[in-house]
């Protein structure tokens, strides 16, 4: 199945100093060879070495690019095959005349994702860890790529092994039970499976609660900012954008397009909506109307609605804070350097203890921000760093799954339901753990999951 | 002076499956050691060796990223200093994170082309092949890298050489007679002078004679394409784009964002204006009308009118047609498929051999464009890939003042003026070429032109 040789661009597309080519399968050092003009010969080279040449087609004569090649032979690389990476210089024609020339000598273009999908054929991550690997990379925050790379070192791999071991003892003793009527012992076997099953519950239930935090991490938190004119919207983003920067575009050449629509609050990434029109219109509320800026509020999972503290509330206001009492709202009352006289009253009764007072200008309050947030959207608990998180949408499910069928057996031991018939819940959840890890799933899945990957991972 | 270590993120910004961290300069060996947790002491290691592990904040003790370093020790590297290449997860965060911790434990920030500005002042390459670097990334087509590279591999520093040392030559023989007035052969000398001057004049202006080429292909050929609605602008437009797909985006991934404005003829090519203007409204003529589409039109170096072949001319394709006839337009006659009713004569009245009957619809007539284009812009000789080609604006600017400085030199060898005043011109000259290829340049001119340079390379 693996024995061909595949091959893409690896580096992100654009002009940079560097550009990699990487080739993975059984053929990749004899091809890469074909090409290569250099006094090494790849074939004998020792692996993990570096070989300067040119990468020269061979029908033609004419040197396509200055290359270092690296060749790391199998199992010691990303796919556990022989892996050649062609560092090209950077920019556009080179890796592609390069890639072609590859692709004209045996290599086959991979498909996105096909480089860890191999990683994960050849057994040297399970699924959630090559899940992990596309979050990596698609990591917006420190936090969310703390999240990711735990679960690419297998944190929660080890948790789901762990409670599956513990279904198989339990499918096992019920197993005996079946299999040997004679030594009825089912009084106590009831007993085990609820205790055991209560046991493996918490357990899932534990990671799931984690679930709600880590998919934000992954994904960040929809913000839409709401206000009237001049009130310190745009000195809001501003700040954020700041934070953002010492977070992700404080390296110069770092594009912003990319990741313009997410800032960092001390951590918490939040994803804005619609930011472009928050910045080119001061003015949300008056100008496009309460009524369309609706759309974006609804589809928000938090809305900052900012006041300025220094002016009486205005009419608008009361009609915005009507809209968004319900919903999961931050009040900013900003320009708290200035003298108060908003009616702080009518917020609070609306509001409660949703509310934090900025100086956005004097950057004062972004702390207390952040805490609001958190409070609204993490259990009370914000995990520490040490705390697996389950940030996957599949992974949540599975688990969701696995809980319930555990339920179920538990209610029927309960209920002196055969255990014959209680072992089939127990299987269903060992199996849907399974499939975080991707024991016992169908290849048209783990297409599926890989096939979001970018291309060249 | 290049005592410090630098580093900065080579690969281009994005999500991908790698993304390099360049690190050069006397303690880059220690200094990633520092933050490097594997089985391999990067200060032991031989050169030319990649090694597993994990960059770890030796501080927290955290993990950052899972990374392959690589070790090129000097002089055998890009710079010819110690070099060390942390290969980390593609994406943002992991790669910024990697390189917060470097520059935290030493390392400085490179300066946008500091790397090549390195190989450049320890040596490795001169001036002229360090402006080639900049060059092959961005090169939009096959040509223009070829150009690029045969200027980075050093060809056109060879022959800017061959001519300095004719002229030294020269400058000594005219020394001697200065030196030695007793020796007197003045008319020799300048019978001499004048040859010497002739043969250098010759040399720089075949040089001259590829500039408009190297330059077309270094920066593309500035294009509009007008014409009627329904004529076939869009279909045209669209199968540049697919040519252009093969050259530049067939590889998915690519962005095609990037590198929109080009598509390539047959390898010529054209940088399209106001594109996606024209991708819009299939009818620039009417809708914008006349007036407004002469503002590309004015700014282009090539137009392509694009007529219907099968149908009469329009009184606005009169009017098309008169305002572009004594500019460098090709009449694109399309629909050669369709019985012809275009009155060919009043085309090729104004246009003479600049037609090109094509059917864009079933791809006919592609070649012919390309050669209508290439005789328009390439003095018939279009270059064989063999010859070098001037690209760059700065060494066309040397090139022509080294020429004047000769031609004064020859007149004033013609005119009988003393040997000495002549001498201040030919100095001039060598000089003017030293500036080429790096020699006698200030650290102002050099600052300059590393600066255009991308980061990281």
């Amino acid at each position: 199945m693996l024995t061909d040789t595949i091959g893409a661009i690896s580096t992100p597309p654009g002009e940079g100093g560097i550009a990699v080519i990487r080739v993975s399968g059984p053929d990749s050092v004899p091809i890469v060879e074909k090409v290569f003009r250099s006094r090494s010969k790849l074939t004998q080279v020792p692996t993990h070495t570096v070989h300067y040449g040119h990468i020269v087609d061979p029908k033609s004569g004419e040197r396509l690019d200055e290359v270092l090649v690296t060749v790391m032979r199998a199992p010691r690389s990303f796919t556990m095959e022989d892996v050649v990476e062609v560092s090209c210089h950077g920019g556009i024609v080179a890796v592609r005349r390069v890639l072609e020339l590859l692709l004209r000598h045996g290599v086959r273009m991979a498909e996105p994702g096909e480089f860890t999908k191999r990683a994960f054929l050849n057994g040297r991550i399970d699924l959630s860890q090559a899940e992990a690997v596309i979050d990596l990379i698609r990591a917006k925050s420190d936090r969310a790529f703390a999240v990711a790379q735990k679960q690419s070192e297998g944190a929660l791999s080890r948790q789901i092994r762990a409670l599956r071991t513990e279904l198989v003892e339990l499918m096992a003793h019920i197993e005996v039970n079946i299999d040997y009527p004679e030594h009825d012992v089912a009084e106590m076997t009831s007993a085990y499976i609820r205790e055991r099953c209560d046991k493996a519950i918490e357990a899932i239930a534990k990671l799931l609660r984690t679930a709600g935090e880590g998919k934000i991490y992954r994904e960040g938190i929809k913000t839409a900012i709401i206000g009237r004119p001049n009130v310190g919207k745009s000195s809001l983003m501003n700040a954020l954008a700041r934070e953002n920067k010492a977070i992700v575009t404080d390296i110069p050449g770092t594009t912003r397009d990319v990741i313009e629509e997410y800032v960092t609050v001390k951590g918490i990434p939040l994803k804005l909506l619609d930011t472009a029109g928050l910045r080119e219109t001061d003015d949300v509320v008056e100008r496009i109307g309460v009524e369309r800026s609706r759309g974006a509020m609804d589809e928000a999972d938090l809305i900052l609605l900012v006041l300025n503290g220094s002016e009486p509330l205005d009419p608008s206001e009361y009609e915005l804070m009507e809209q968004v009492k319900d919903r999961p709202t931050i009040v900013i009352v900003n320009k708290l350097d200035l003298p108060q006289r908003i009616e702080i009253g009518e917020v609070r009764e609306r509001f409660g203890e949703r509310i934090v007072s900025m100086s956005v200008k004097e950057q004062q309050g972004l702390d207390q921000l952040e805490s609001a947030i958190a409070d609204l959207f993490f259990s009370g608990e914000v995990a520490s760093d040490d705390s697996t998180m389950v940030s996957n949408i599949r992974h949540i499910g599975l688990l969701s799954q696995a809980q319930s069928a555990l339920e179920e057996a538990k209610t029927a031991a309960e209920n002196g339901v055969p255990i014959d018939m209680i072992q089939i819940d127990i299987r269903q959840a060992w199996e849907k753990l399974g499939e975080i890890i991707g024991d016992s799933v169908g290849e048209s899945l783990i297409d599926q999951i890989f096939s979001q990957f970018c291309l060249g991972k």
